[in-house]
């Protein structure tokens, strides 16, 4: 492959673990209000809501919210099942900024370090602004600028959302790879010319559960963000 | 005033010294090529097309541009002026890149690295992602976002870069601060809501040609960014 002038990065499940820590941050929030319930099975409810809530939006049937909205809306949806039809307004918009306090993956803050020294690095997420702001400050990544559904005014996978990224810092499609643990969102990018990372996260959706080995044809295959930067010589 | 929880920031000339980093990019890049001419001069003839190059867009009567753009009309507007018609293609496209290599004054990147630690902070200029991206690269500035009128397909001091900027964030426009040289800047940024910070540049566009004072009632004055982490107290 030839070497890429940036990095675009997926966010959730590629660079943290949004899983584990969207059940520890309700835990902890709904814990101490008396509420007990499967909270790793009320995290993958809650993404479960992920795809549909984005396509109504994708499809042009809804003008486009920030992932915030979304998300706020998919709990909505989730929580009567969890007998939690009672939540108070205060503790439901508290609970939705979870998706803000999730962690990185061991290597992830130490392999963007390593992987700036060479590329411009860009979350090209779903994620809005402000959530990829604070998931930076918490997790100490540096990002060159803050890429993705938010500056394109639209979801991945559709292409605006690539190809607004390239443009955002002046490179070619074939001079950016996208970087993500789902073969679907690179699927995507490879259409619109960019190079492909596939990192696997074969935990993602619990043990086992996530993509060991892309189902498409990818650029490169890294163990991990280290493996990477080893890979691109950084 | 009331603390704000994020900082934005105009750039030209309230964070970087584009007059004397302009001069010298271009003499590094001409004067090999055999080019003599007054470079502060030049550069300051570079900037003086900036406001009509942008008021077109501003006024709806052209599509938006990326400042880069912007940047290259106008250098093809001043060539001539300067004996510098028979320029070829690729020096200037060369020399339409110094823009992304303005260097901070001296108390910039050390006043933005203590402000980071209290407030979210981005850049709301009317330069380009890139072209922020680069700067931020070039002088260690680290910001939470490149917000401005990229992200908003407008350019300042049209309101909808100062909203979309407290948007991105999340936050009200009473909770963020507009930081600039410029009363006009400030202006606008109050019209919208916005707190101010006015940081006197009074050398920017040569000695003694700058805003010394600000010829509009603003929040808070600072003499730099390191007074002003002083006075919020960082």
């Amino acid at each position: 492959m030839h070497h890429p002038k940036a990095l675009f990065f997926d966010i959730f499940g590629t660079v943290v673990d949004w899983r584990a820590s969207i059940a520890r941050e309700a835990e902890s929030l709904l814990a101490p209000r008396g509420h007990a319930l499967d909270w790793l099975a009320f995290a993958d409810a809650w993404r479960d809501e992920y795809q549909p809530g984005m396509e109504a939006i994708r499809s042009g049937r809804a003008p486009f919210a920030r992932l915030d909205v979304v998300h706020r809306r998919n709990l909505e949806r989730i929580l009567p099942r969890f007998g939690l039809a009672g939540l108070d307004e205060a503790t439901r918009a508290e609970l939705n900024l979870a998706w803000h306090r999730l962690d990185g993956w061991a290597d992830s803050a130490p392999g963007l370090l390593r992987l700036r020294q060479k590329f411009r690095l860009a979350p090209v997420s779903n994620g809005n602004i402000s959530l990829m702001a604070d998931l930076a400050r918490r997790n100490s990544f540096i990002w060159d600028a803050i890429l993705g559904a938010e500056v394109a005014g639209d979801y991945k996978p559709k292409p605006r959302v690539y190809l607004s990224a390239c443009e955002a810092f002046g490179f070619a499609p074939g001079d950016c790879a996208m970087v993500a643990a789902h073969a679907g969102d690179l699927k995507a990018a490879k259409a619109c010319g960019l190079l492909t990372v596939f990192i696997p996260r074969p935990n993602e959706h619990g043990p086992g559960k996530g993509e060991a080995t892309p189902d498409a044809p990818v650029d490169i295959v890294a163990k991990d963000l280290m493996a990477l930067a080893d890979a691109l010589g950084v």
